[in-house]
């Protein structure tokens, strides 16, 4: 263990995830997208973009039937973190990592060959937001080396036809999102708006959107994390148990 | 009056609509879409896309300070059965019908010159859905005489750089809609999803665009229709009052 890391339970067949204190540490984001992805297909070969510490490819490992999933992480000191964990939950024939910037993924992995694609990109663009911040938060937060368009891009070329691509993202993003999913041939499906509670905006959209599907939309009702007293709501703490 | 017709009170300022029992009877889509536009700012000049029998612009009369709406109806009929509302009303100097084809009005108003649009079109392509109906229900759901698109881009042309596009539509086609708007450089920024109940998906979609915009969506808490004991939620009957 290195200064600084932590090893944080998941609560599910006793996987675990080391992270680093100082870094991007997982939330509730990736918690949420793993769920909303767990009709991955059975047997299906999966690609987690941006994958950090390895959560949410971890965590499909356990709620999915896929047969394989490869992380790709940008930050070697990052994915060394996620490396660790995979060998930790004994998970080494599922999930591999590839240290890599996703926009060379086209150079090193065979076009339209997986069933599934997650992805937790960075939310923010290039020139926004507060910019002083270690360096390995900055590049999980902002677009530094990669956009969403890398990330759809990159996502439409590595898919089969039919296949799914699934994403969590910040509602304000929204239009972008859909605007370039549909550019890019992955029409989106289904979308979960996520409220902190009944009263409150939604701060996360979850988007899955399948290959050269038709055009047709299904909204879920949205998620509340909380109640009014403050306490998780039940559907909330279904899908941490 | 017609035989079929109807009158029906609006229960603000004692304003009433005339409706055709046998046509497309104006529903909550109008009265939610005529509340979230509610924002239409002072001395307006307002354009009504597929005004129908008026009650989007009627509404909007009560609960805005707009100076000038026109509505715009493609069906005689249902025309001359909001311009008898208007004179029942005494809207006469403020709301005024022209009866036409949306697709016309880029030659018959001048381009550019109005604040806001607010519209509620047919929400169902061309080639979707039952087409058994009678034919005046039929162009008030079905794009027959006008598709998305075509009510996007003249609200484009019509509307002064910074002026507001305010549509309802159906969940499923809101990436049609974002698509069309960004398109037609009235970028979405805000929107407000309506479900049945807290458990429902949401079945109403409001959409606030502004022309020449920068992009940054607000994503509204959504509205309830219903409490689980199937009454009216506070909010919606705040909107009816």
């Amino acid at each position: 263990m290195e200064e600084y890391e932590r090893i944080d339970e998941l609560g599910i067949q006793g996987l675990k995830i080391i992270q680093n204190t100082k870094g991007f540490c997982f939330g509730i984001d990736s918690i949420l997208l793993s769920d909303f992805a767990k009709d991955i297909k059975k047997e299906a070969k999966v690609i987690d973009l941006g994958t950090g510490t390895g959560i949410i490819a971890t965590l499909l490992c356990a709620k999915t039937q896929l047969s394989h999933i490869i992380g790709v992480e940008v930050q070697e000191e990052i994915a060394q973190m996620a490396i660790r964990s995979i060998k930790m939950n004994k998970l080494q024939e599922k999930f591999e990592v590839l240290t890599t910037d996703i926009k060379l993924l086209n150079k090193m992995l065979k076009p339209q060959s997986f069933d599934a694609i997650v992805t937790n990109p960075p939310y923010k663009t290039r020139n926004t937001g507060i910019k002083n911040e270690e360096k390995m938060k900055l590049i999980s937060r902002h677009e530094t080396t990669a956009t969403l368009e890398d990330f759809i891009k990159i996502s439409s070329q590595l898919l089969k036809s039919n296949g799914d691509f699934y994403m969590v993202h910040r509602p304000e993003r929204l239009v972008d999102c859909l605007q370039l999913l549909r550019t890019y041939n992955l029409e989106p499906k289904r979308i979960r708006l996520v409220q902190p509670n009944i009263r409150k905006q939604p701060n996360i959209v979850l988007i899955k959107g399948t290959k050269n599907a038709k055009p047709f939309l299904k909204m879920e009702p949205n998620l509340y994390v909380y109640e009014e007293n403050g306490e998780y709501t039940q559907e909330v703490k279904d899908i941490y148990k």
